[in-house]
């Protein structure tokens, strides 16, 4: 972010404006401080797509009717240790983190819990449900089906979202494992900001809207596809193909919502899908007791033993060596909450928008 | 394989002489023909490299009496969709169906059955255990970690196996989607075989022993490592590892297992781990109900139209367009169980060498 101009945030500021930015649609307080803390989750941990950068998108949304603000969530469908959660067309923000309690709910009585979400919308970082699970000292799974952007192996043409898979594990002195990574090779995100600055992007990121492959972010933008990570053949972009397909069954096929090309758009700028096959987008939240399974203190000393065993693997030439996964977002979270979270500047003016709309001052 | 000498066996021989060989180490009946069913699971779906070209490396593991032939394989920790089971370093062959039952029938009784499995050895392929559960109506997981092979992102030695994941989905009409994929961005097997021709490796496949990038088949077999699928930074290597790692600890931190650079070898040539940090490699196997979520019948129906409309995508230039994950195999064990499984002439004279120190005959 160094060479971008940014203005700079403290997260409590942030927090509270979308807080009211939601309260401001008739969101109940409860759903819409719950709201406001999955985004202010995605700004601390430096993944800025996911955090006040899409209040705009959740405003438009709200404003045209598109999302239910005061959704009735519902268990529709239940055995021990599954369940199916219909969330009523309400904020992703507040239907993910309720559905991920009742999977949580389930697995401290059951061992496990699992549970897939149809009528839902965009749910913000993966990695906050997992963050919730190990403060109840459970290892969460959570996955989302979103907006058609990637092409699979062998296409031309978007088909899937960029589907993310979370999941994590808690060591006893150790900060914890946070897996949460997007099945395509690269996020929307990066090919935007090589587009803003006129730079090519690398190969196996992208098709262009002949599915040939292109260093052009404009062909990507312009009704191109992202790649599935690993990108071609040769490299194992059947297996990101497969990942985001696993995913999409999940959290789309298996509670009936929308999956593929035909999961509904979360901005209004892109088109909406030629036909519907279930409700909203989907999501999918595992949750599983660790005693389930083995001693709990034993666990969490073999988690340290593997994160110190891991952090001494020889670094490869021109490295400081493998690093654990979460640490990057833990990094930013320490900065960011002393020194608040830098925006850039069109994220800036979209709130000051919102701010002018709605009257709800940005400090 | 049109390029290399091979000769074809009829998939009944292959099996009859795999189950000879695990019964002249005392191994049980049922186990034997179950341990051979799996081997020639993969034969048939030409993942040849997992089938009786393994039998040579279980052979020797037999003869030192390094596995277990009749084991006594125990629930040790249970709740009622989570278990942990002690495979008493018995065949992962017999070990891996055994504990894959125990998950299906835990998921028919509480909706979902979730076995990390501590003390067994190498399953054969993941896709086998999904099959399984497909057969039961059941959505199957199987993971295994195994012998490092793979370098973390931005490591310069091997610390994590290949640990490949699968997940099925039944259709109606069609047959069914099933994903079987390593974490790594290529198989060992392709760096032998352009070894064996003297030919040099994509780059992204493999480091050398000081983690520089290579093209070199050698270099990585002498000493180097895998990479991670997504191969670097740019094409998300930090996602393969962080699969890897996913596999590595719900198979072995969560059951008691070795894991990391712990995971004991299965071959004779690989050298035993510095120390011990559990007991054999580790699996993990799921079964969920797709009657715990969604009527199954209309799940079902769904996945037959997801499937044709995956294969209605406009194709990339120069291909047919995207498979669904388990076309391949599917065509490969049609194809093979009516003109039989093409072995190349190592893996032969393996098998015949097998039948000479046992006597057991290769037709």
């Amino acid at each position: 972010m160094a060479d971008v101009e940014t203005k700079t945030f403290p997260i409590e500021a942030l927090r509270e404006f979308s807080t009211r930015t939601f309260r401001h649609f008739g969101v109940p307080k409860e759903d819409a401080a719950q709201a406001a803390e999955v985004l202010a989750s995605a700004d601390l941990r430096g993944i800025e797509s996911h955090g006040v950068a899409r209040l705009n998108s959740y405003f438009d949304m709200l404003t045209l009717g598109r999302i239910n603000p005061k959704p009735e969530i519902k268990v529709v469908h239940s055995t021990l240790s599954t369940a199916t959660v219909d969330g009523d067309n309400g904020l992703g923000l507040v239907v993910g983190p309720q559905s991920n309690r009742i999977a949580m709910d389930m697995a401290e009585k059951a061992g496990s819990g699992w549970v897939s979400v149809q009528n839902t919308n965009h749910f913000g970082i993966a990695g906050y449900y997992v963050l919730k699970a190990l403060e109840r000292d459970l290892i969460g799974w959570a996955m989302t089906n979103s907006t058609k952007l990637v092409a699979p192996l062998w296409g031309a043409e978007r088909m899937l979202g960029t589907n993310p898979i979370a999941i994590g594990f808690p060591g006893k002195e150790e900060p914890p494992i946070v897996i949460d990574m997007a099945t395509s090779a690269a996020a929307y995100g990066k090919i935007e900001i090589a587009r803003r600055r006129g730079e090519p992007i690398p190969e196996g990121w992208a098709v262009d809207s002949e599915g040939r492959a292109t260093t052009n972010p404009n062909d990507m933008v312009e009704g191109g596809a992202l790649l599935p990570l690993g990108s071609d053949r040769d490299h194992g972009g059947h297996k990101g193909y497969g990942l985001a397909m696993m995913v999409d069954v999940l959290c789309g096929v298996l509670s009936g919502a929308n999956w593929g090309p035909f999961t509904p758009p979360f901005a209004l700028r892109q088109e909406i899908p030629k036909r519907s096959v279930g409700k909203g987008i989907g999501h999918f939240f595992g949750a599983m007791r660790i005693d389930g399974f083995i001693d709990g203190d034993s666990f969490k000393r073999q988690i340290d033993d593997y994160i110190r065993v891991f952090r001494a693997t020889k670094p490869a030439p021109g490295t400081n060596g493998p690093l654990i996964p979460g640490d990057p977002e833990r990094e930013a979270e320490k900065w960011r909450r002393k020194n608040g979270v830098p925006l850039i500047l069109p994220v800036v003016d979209e709130l000051r928008d919102i701010s002018q709309k709605t009257g709800i001052p940005l400090e």
